[in-house]
């Protein structure tokens, strides 16, 4: 990481897991709903979903589907399996917006806040744009825009989201920086030109369950939180 | 306008005229680059190709093309009419980016930041969405969320751009509420069952050409400025 190019003039943000603490919110909300379930086991159900369900959609077998309309089906085919099958339509349709819901991790609204001084910060996410502007909303997210794969048409990894970014605000790939918890996520934006920043989430899927939080040389930074990476990009 | 619905949830605003000063920050930025240069007439001609080349677009006579390529396809065209024609390339795709750079009318930074504390707010533009956001961060202004036409692939006024905004927000039309200072628009967004809030910018075309701003009685609500809608929503 000796030899960096220059800083990039936007930062685009993974949401899930590097913005807002999913696995809390979700075990949080079920609880609330039902308290004798087991709110860890449940959100780590319910995410497992996630991936299978895009895949989905990227191969075809859905047609153009909003992480919303995911999360209801895969909602659907989890609440069985944790004795939940008598959750109304009313609490089905609470408990899917939980996703809406979500807190930020401690040092985000601080960290973008600095951040959103020297450049400008986006989300892309591939949460549908009414979620993450009713997070953005609620937890007081300082976003300049509001990206998504809505906007795009395609999920992450699909080169089409990163490099949209890019074309969005006509600059060259490298020229934006993908800051995320994920290093799969950074790894397919890096092989689209973009720069990337990890921050580390090591409570990403629960105190019972922590993360590899370990750093690969290949990305451009590594940060601990985005205080941290505010401090490393130089933003008072 | 006696027998009004309940509020929306949702305000969307047009931009070009009804938030920031099209007509003075084009003249201004024209006469900076060349100072005997008619400024008020220039604006006048750059704008009146911006519906003649969204029409091509519609018309399916242009694909998809941003607000950004049409403005540059229109002012080549413009230059030569005001003997400009000399303009650099560099020259010329700074004068473009002009649209990135106007300034919002006195009320709006205000008037917007009270209006969030009840409502969602978005924009609901032709203009592209890296110029949305580049102006909204020169200018300050405190969007929820960027929307654009070219969200929607879609050019007001398109129902596909009015239904759009309901759509991303889960909501009926009705819950949301377009805001701009265009009867036309206004009328067009009625049509798709959405609310309507005239605003009144009587010098959008300059002092020279002031505009119609009486009320149409068929819009929700009618208001001099953002700070005059604020107040008649109940927005401290």
């Amino acid at each position: 990481m000796s030899t960096r190019p220059p800083l990039p003039k936007v930062l685009a943000f993974d949401v899930f897991g590097t913005v807002v603490d999913w696995h809390g919110g979700i075990a949080r909300e079920v609880q609330a709903l039902r308290p004798g379930v087991d709110g860890n086991a449940f959100a780590l159900a319910w995410r497992a979903g996630y991936q299978p369900a895009m895949q989905r959609v990227r191969s075809g077998e859905l047609g153009w589907t909003l992480i919303d309309d995911l999360h209801r089906m895969i909602l659907d085919d989890t609440l069985p399996r944790f004795g939940l099958q008598d959750l109304s339509e009313t609490e089905r349709r609470h408990l899917n917006k939980a996703w809406h819901r979500l807190d930020p991790w401690p040092d985000v609204v601080q960290g973008l806040t600095r951040l959103k001084q020297r450049f400008t910060i986006t989300s892309l996410s591939n949460g549908n744009i009414g979620l993450l502007t009713n997070m953005a909303k609620r937890a007081g997210l300082p976003w300049d825009c509001v990206l998504s794969a809505e906007v795009f048409r395609a999920y992450k990894p699909d080169p089409a989201t990163y490099l949209g970014v890019a074309r969005v605000f006509d600059l060259e790939p490298s020229q934006v920086m993908l800051v995320a918890a994920h290093q799969d996520d950074l790894a397919a934006a890096r092989a689209c030109g973009l720069q990337t920043a990890y921050i580390e989430r090591p409570l990403e899927f629960g105190a019972g369950q922590p993360k590899d939080v370990s750093p690969n040389p290949a990305n451009t930074w590594h940060a601990r939180n985005f205080l941290d990476l505010a401090d490393q990009l130089g933003c008072a």
